[in-house]
């Protein structure tokens, strides 16, 4: 087993992981919004090797939410992205491993479960499916034909395949930017495409100036097209209602939805015709070993606190897996 | 209807109500718990009438709790009365009313539910009950046998039946303090007898100084007797081993326990084997209108967060049966 020399290296963004390939955690968790971060704070503070795979620290629904006062708790309304990052510190100061990392593909059949990520695979005891609900169909025309033909979700999985080629990442959110900012190290000229009048970014991370990211404010893309392979992209200017084409050999989505985000999973969980994940109320999936908690999971109520208690229920059915105990731990006080 | 001139005054700690009895609120609440005031936050912000009716803010599980370090939101640990104070002002800062009342029964079959107080009857088109799991088994010696005969588990109830007797209040909580106070002004004479070394309160709520009330901290009682009624008290100095007889004609028996509270309910709602409120995940009961939440509940999970979340699910259940909609509203927010 490696050892961790640094081991806040391991906290980065599509960077280079340093930690032990072979190292195989307690649980796994995919998705740092609210329900994986609960879930985090209690498995760790549980003593159970725990980390947190998240794609983006300002994704989410809750990351992009304007203001939030009705969490139990608030003494004042914020946020959500401060309130997110309170819940995160929290996970990691109880001991959680928090990382930036894009899962794209999962094997969890395996007493041992394996969490694809670009850089490495993760191997889990136990894992907590809590990617929310940001997922969408796609409504651009021509998104659904091109994907995987020059259109992506995944800049940090797709980056690279676009080196000295025109991309475009439609999208007003920090994530959207985070992407755009991320493509331009490998594209020759990245549009970032918003269909607002500004970009829904912090003041603390304005877009960077950089010479080959371009952005185009108030623009709608009406279509994708090309041959075998995207070749460019239909806009429309909402000021001037003026319409124009732009060559273009990649289109990256990062247009947020509602649906529950399952894609990665490729139905390795029993998921309802509302594709949202089917599980008991103690979080428990048809998968031994796999739990999920959140927006992901067929709740009924999408309210950050109903997340934060999935996500305990999901981290305390872990913990009865992960220690083979018949009986939960119905106290978890110390 | 009597318009309230001075709404404050509605907040009283066993004092008189100035609201009209005729009054019908659309929630009715009962229990001041992390449960009972998230619900009352989120139906007050929805528009809902909401009164919370609790028998005291310094008692309950969470109250009484040290330090809370892992409910979601929170920077620094913090003891569990703060938290809930957070907790009660969100939710009087949505509209909520807090009343302080002991609730001694209620008729639940009706389609206006009827709470019955020592002051007055509460009327509401739909009841959360979330009284929290404090309750107890009787366990002193001869506790059971006097329960009515000079045993009693609520001074604000009983006190004036004790006018220029003497009676003791067994515990070492605030609430067990504040009850002592009540009586001592209608006993001649109060002993609060504390099983610990010392009294379990914050600074801010020492023991105050009354002549006529008196404090024996170590000290155990191992037996309540008399004929028909309480007579005496016998107690043991945890320090000497020495055994006392202590002339008494109440005991009014504030140590806590962790079963559901129940007892006021008189089963009008199905209560399982273990005597807790039985609720589907909507958390609704068997009686149409009546919701219960937290760990009151036959919850699987006892923990600050679960018992906010079941509030926040019950809180919509209440909305939608008060608004006769077919169907629930998912996104609560603004």
């Amino acid at each position: 087993m490696i050892k961790l020399i640094y081991p806040d290296l391991i906290i980065c963004n599509g960077g280079v992981l340093l930690m032990g390939e072979d190292e195989t955690y307690d649980v796994l968790i995919i998705g740092g919004g609210p329900a994986g971060l609960t879930a985090a704070q209690y498995t760790a503070r549980a003593h159970l090797k725990t980390a947190i795979l998240d794609k983006s620290s300002t994704a989410g629904a809750l990351a992009i939410a304007d203001k939030i006062e009705n969490y139990p708790g608030l003494t004042e309304p914020i946020s959500g992205k401060e309130l997110l990052d309170i819940f995160r510190e929290q996970a990691i100061r109880f001991g959680a491993e928090y990382l930036e990392v894009q899962v794209i593909g999962v094997s969890l059949d395996k007493e041992i479960k394996e969490i694809h990520t670009m850089e490495r695979t993760f191997h889990g005891k136990s894992v907590i499916l809590a990617t929310g609900a940001m997922g969408r169909k796609p409504t651009v025309r021509g998104e659904k034909e091109f994907l995987g033909k020059g259109v992506s979700y995944c800049a940090i999985c797709d980056a690279a395949f676009f080196r000295g080629k025109t991309v475009c990442v439609i999208g007003d959110s920090e994530e959207a930017v985070k992407e755009a900012e991320l493509l331009a190290r490998f594209a020759e000229t990245v549009y970032l495409i918003a269909p607002s009048k500004s970009l829904k970014v912090s003041d603390e991370h304005p877009l960077p100036k950089i010479d080959n990211l371009k952005l185009l404010t108030d623009h709608v893309v009406l279509s994708i097209e090309g041959g075998d392979v995207v070749e460019r992209v239909k806009l429309k200017d909402r000021n001037t209602d003026e319409e124009k084409v732009l060559p273009m050999d990649g289109v990256f989505v990062y247009l947020h939805g509602n649906k529950p985000v399952v894609d990665f999973l490729n139905f390795s969980v029993d998921i309802s015709d509302e594709e949202c994940i089917i599980t008991n109320r103690m979080m428990e999936t048809n998968q031994p070993g796999v739990f999920a908690a959140g927006d992901v999971t067929c709740v009924e109520v999408r309210q950050v606190v109903v997340a934060a208690a999935n996500g305990c229920v999901a981290a305390l059915s872990a913990d009865k897996y992960v220690h083979h105990r018949k009986r939960r731990r119905y106290d978890w006080s110390k």
